[in-house]
């Protein structure tokens, strides 16, 4: 059986800060910075990022820095903490600096090892690269009489080795030789996977790499980790970054990157039902998302029309004209609308079930209905959704979800309850229990 | 080599049925009910479904009922018959709770196994999962003195590991441990998978999954397997179903679940080559069907339009116009076009490239010509295309897949006859072989 | 470490040609002809192809003729030789004559062989299939009293099979009873895989098999070996044979068959940086590439308007118009256009880069700017990008690839400079070494 083995079951954000700044007053300045962020700018994992953020004439400095900054703000740091370590799977020389400041940072006598969760390693290669990795941290954990296997090792897929290595983790872990199972996250690195793959594009723009993303969340899914997409370097790019988050969600990779704490916000809030539902429409071309008015889904574009004539109805979408009656108008409405369900939608389901499965029943059909408008024809539109055992254990994941986040972060109850009320809070931390 | 070790070579439609209604009469009337269907309404494939389908406290009843009516029933019916089993590779429980219903179903005593094909098993893990399974087949063929493999196994894929599991079968298959020679199809379960990979859209839909279906239908390839698709829940959107069926063809995974008969027709018929041939225009969005009026090819769309100006041409498409001679005119438009062959071209062109290798011509060129118009404007259009041995083995698969229909499934001699002629049709079963 | 063990880091173009031609005065004339080409007609590696583009009756004497027209001008082509033997992995009876014809080509006596750097093996299977070539190779080396490993081996990814072996390639080079180090390219033959996982598609137009060419690009970079992509039939259709290259380029897949010299000249020049730079502007349905008049990047189109009045702006975009003011504007545009940098831009930028390295500083922000015009309104945008260490190392891929050309192709240098110009050739042999 596959089990997740750390105390987060998701991590929606990883966060890397700089751990030495050449020419502030305080090269820690950075880190101290990001160990005050709180709420939704907090990130599920904080890296105190000591290689590629950092230049390489400071990473002993920042390992320091890390040392003082967590020893000092560590214990009220809201999330998780795995500083990024360096490591090259071509280079031994940087595989002894990443395990002398792992060495450093885990000595109990200097105070931050007890508020670190695991260390993030870099560029690794084949499995066996891995696992010289992991040597490191059962070596760390001895030397310093931490309990084995308690440092948590994540490691950034930035190679087609590494991407190979993902499928064999499964048979791996749990060898007697290793400890791999203390793996948590699996975070893709696209920049330098590029440079690996050799890929070019005319403007030097990043490929999409859909099929590494899908690998690293199947690789996650199979060995009990955790999947998370690189960072995405446009940083006022915001739809851009949600667009990318949705593509990630449907690949079951949940959390990503963040480089700043707008996009921590941001990215801590993607994977989590929206506080009101809305109606899509599909328009041909594109979906968009219908106006709630008093009640009435309006839509006000023109590449859909609505004309009544008599019995019948003119339905024109992107340019041509369809004759219908009340009957096909509903079943082509239907066709061209979706529900996006609020918090209060899935829980509301999830209780409905529930309770049927309670009384004995398999599964029970889910009513929506909604009331349209297009071109000021008022349509009323209703339908039906099968609910059996694999439908609600689906939709279980963005609750699971949230329930990860309440019982983890209790620095964000305040924003969780006032995005989405007390009431449906409480029923969403009691349904699946 | 890879080959091929069971009856059918391909496989179209994947049909289930609850084994066990609560609340009816009769408990078994659903498979009652499918039992009878025939032709095009027949699967290829019949799995009474004693998992998902079928409340878990009817699952003991579901197995007496696939006894029962496949003993009374089986003999006639005209697919194959693959029971599903329930199987969890996280509960062991569950997997010997399936052991059990096999080694009931399987009793000769009972007179249902002699019409059973194999079971399907779902919910499978990595490898070793796998062979769990396979060593409960072994068992039960020993127990009732089946010969040993003779029950086909199939797996649905709904999980990372199961996909992972799948790029080992061919190291794994022939060891002296197992019997996984009896591997037949592989199935993918898009729901259940959706929910291991923890997955989430907006609307709830599923998402694509294109890689997972990749590496299902790879698999198959390498292990001399079959790929079947999962199920397509919006049994009213017919169109929907024959573009997933498409895209799925093109990936190699000629199979599809069915859950209704009006499905299984649809999926029967869509790999199958068309009964007439028919041109194809590019528009710029998208690729429209000409409309064919006494042989000409005529196009009566908007998106493009075609003016003649003394000795030129104005095409415009999508907007932008370009002035064009004859020949120029001709280049474009083949570009623009594509011709579906139907049943009858495919072998016209497998029967003329047949006759040119019996000469000793490696390479010949199979000429296609058509009159088109556009606004009033008639132009004729001819193209070659050489087709070597290569082009001829992959035009082989649809025949290929014909033939095994034709000779597998003689109840639906009537409607391949119907179709396509009787001429076509004895043409298709002489070509290639 | 992954090394890439040949004498090319890069390979652009696979060109092959038939060995022997029947009802030719002289059956080599094709082989004779491609042995001339020169420059950017000629291909990194030319492949007298012994297989597919040979009829099976001709393969001797293609045997025959590879020996004579390379030893007579093999010494002076300028692309590496690689010839195609026949083979299969079902077949022991091909794979015994692939063999033979190997034995009989290398033998030093008949003077090819020192012209030739490998031979190219079709349609294998599992990895164990590609050590049995490995061992004739061998065997061939060994025979002929050449330098073990001295033939390079590349293979046709043209079954479910290969693509799955490709994932082993790192676990099995090494091992003591094999030389797979001497894999050279893996090669995607699309045709034959069509027809190996049995895909079909309406109009018999080849898949685009996605996800087949990642595993062999990432296959490539695991292994340190070159991916190559398969024939692009549609030899007119140069666009097409463009798009399809840009595609493999973002997927790392810097190589592609070609058919024809013009083929080969697209091919040779596709993965190079453009001549001059160039601004493209995303237009809402697609990216046209701007209008440089007098340094004044135009928009001629109708899809984007933009009118001043007074303080704001009017941009309409595919129908949908914004009001914005000069920030808005210049931030909207920035989000619009992209720019593909010419040779000169990228060696100028990793100069710029080098020099700041020197000077200690880890990031620096490149400038780029430009003036646009959209109906008669000129707009300056500007924009800075981030350089760190993993930029330059991404951007040296289209370096590195020039640098192998130049190194590797003396006969293209007068292509080279005439296109780029004496400075910059220079400048871009210089950087990153």
């Amino acid at each position: 059986m596959t089990r997740r083995r750390h105390d987060r079951s998701f991590v929606r954000t990883f966060f890397t800060s700089p751990t030495a700044v050449e020419g502030e007053d305080d090269s820690a300045k950075m880190l101290r910075r990001a160990a005050e962020l709180r709420g939704m700018q907090a990130p599920d994992v904080w890296v105190p990022d000591n290689e590629d953020a950092t230049a390489p004439s400071m990473r002993d400095q920042g390992a320091q820095n890390i040392v003082d900054v967590v020893a000092e703000n560590g214990a009220d740091f809201p999330g998780e903490i795995h500083p990024r370590m360096v490591w090259h799977r071509d280079d031994p020389t940087t595989r002894y600096q990443g395990f002398q400041h792992m060495l450093d940072i885990a000595d109990p006598q200097k105070g931050a090892i007890e508020h670190i969760d695991g260390f993030v390693i870099p560029e690794v290669g084949g499995i066996d690269d891995w696992k010289k990795a992991d040597e490191f941290f059962t070596i760390v954990e001895a030397e310093h009489g931490l309990e084995p296997g308690s440092l948590a090792m994540s490691v950034i897929i930035e190679s087609g080795q590494a991407e190979l290595a993902m499928r064999n983790l499964r048979d791996e872990m749990g060898k007697p030789e290793n400890t791999l199972e203390r793996l948590f996250l699996l975070v893709d690195g696209e920049v330098d996977y590029t440079k690996d793959m050799r890929a070019l594009t005319p403007t030097g723009e990043l490929p999409e790499w859909p099929e590494l993303r899908h690998n690293t969340s199947r690789g996650a899914s199979a060995a009990g980790c955790i999947a998370v997409d690189g960072p995405y370097d446009d940083i006022r790019d915001v739809e851009g970054y949600h667009e990318r988050m949705r593509d990630n969600q449907a690949k079951g990779m949940l959390g990503i990157w963040s480089l700043t704490p707008g996009q921590v916000v941001e990215a801590n809030q993607s994977p989590l039902p929206p506080k009101t539902g809305s109606w899509l429409l599909d328009t041909g071309d594109t979906e968009v998302e219908l106006d709630s008015r008093d009640g009435v889904w309006t839509y006000d574009g023109t590449d859909v029309s609505l004309v009544e004539t008599g019995n019948t109805y003119e339905l024109a979408v992107d340019g041509s004209t369809q004759t219908l009656d009340d009957d096909e108008l509903h079943e082509t409405l239907l066709e061209m609308t979706a529900y996006v369900p609020s918090m209060d939608d899935v829980v509301d389901s999830m209780e409905e079930f529930e309770a049927a499965k309670a009384a004995g029943r398999g599964a029970i059909a889910m009513e929506r209905s909604a009331t349209l408008r297009i071109d000021e024809v008022e349509v009323a539109i209703a339908t039906d959704r099968m609910w059996d055992e694999a439908t609600y254990q689906a939709a279980m994941t963005p609750i699971a979800l949230f329930q990860d986040v309440y019982e983890n972060r209790p620095d964000q109850h305040e924003a969780l309850v006032e995005m989405y009320g007390e009431d449906v809070v409480e029923r969403a931390m009691a349904v699946g229990t």
